[in-house]
């Protein structure tokens, strides 16, 4: 499967259309706010300290892509608020994915001072695991892009066939 | 959990520091290809369409933080390859947790022309999972930083108290 094309939301990978629809590594550092408390612009720049103009054309790119929306804020104040959409929660397994490779492989021993645990028992989660339709688990080597049966995609046009 | 120092490296966040270990974006393409069976400059060149300089500093980049190591070619020839060490082939879940939230919501229906399979069944995975320690299926907002116990962790010097 080639990627040619630098426009990555014109890739036939969908790993490169997620990558262009989220935009950059700030911007997954925004969502990962927002799956916490972080609703605010400033709540988002004081915990991520970026430059106003920055921060801004990310907040509003990721609400351009559906992946954070805009609200009134909840106590009644003048501030706007940005939450996730359904599409953007979804992305708490990219996050949880990152967490669990930087925890495994970019921190001497003792020097995380975190665990990413679950709110009701307050305990890391289980390591994610790739599994095969048939329950087996899948390992790096595993995995390749395969071509969906024609029936299944639509044709743009004959230059694409 | 505060996260303001720009270097990602530095950041108490598991994420954060992941992604700044993987680089860029283009970075994460790279790893892709070379988790299937990309090995050559050549090669990542023509799958990325990246210009060459810049395509020699990522993968420069990769060699550094671990994730790729080069090797001489398995053929013989005096081309040089890079191939994924035990750390970079873990970035495997991010890859798989990227593709199947595209999958699900960067495509039209029909658009899509691949399916991520395993090798042997050739059938797609299954969703990803982020699962509690109780085998509990956490959702988006289950999950959430936690200080570790001060006795897992290293203390550096008295200003970090």
């Amino acid at each position: 499967m080639k990627g040619k094309k630098t426009d990555l939301d014109e890739h036939a990978c969908a790993i490169a259309r997620s990558l262009g629809a989220i935009g950059d590594w700030w911007s997954l550092l925004i969502i990962r706010d927002a799956l916490g408390e972080t609703r605010r612009f400033g709540e988002f720049q004081k915990s991520l300290g970026l430059a106003k103009n920055i921060l801004s054309a990310r907040l509003q790119k990721l609400v351009e892509r559906g992946i954070l929306a805009t609200a009134p804020a909840s106590d009644g104040s003048a501030y706007k608020e940005y939450v996730l959409t359904p599409k953007g929660e979804k992305l708490y397994i990219v996050i949880a994915a990152l967490w669990q490779w930087g925890e495994e492989f970019c921190f001497a021993p003792g020097e995380l001072s975190y665990d990413m645990v679950d709110k009701d028992t307050r305990k890391p989660f289980q390591p994610l695991e790739l599994k095969a339709r048939n329950g087996a688990v899948l390992g790096p080597r595993d995995m390749q892009p395969w071509p969906r049966p024609a029936s299944k995609v639509k044709r743009k046009a004959a230059s694409s066939r």
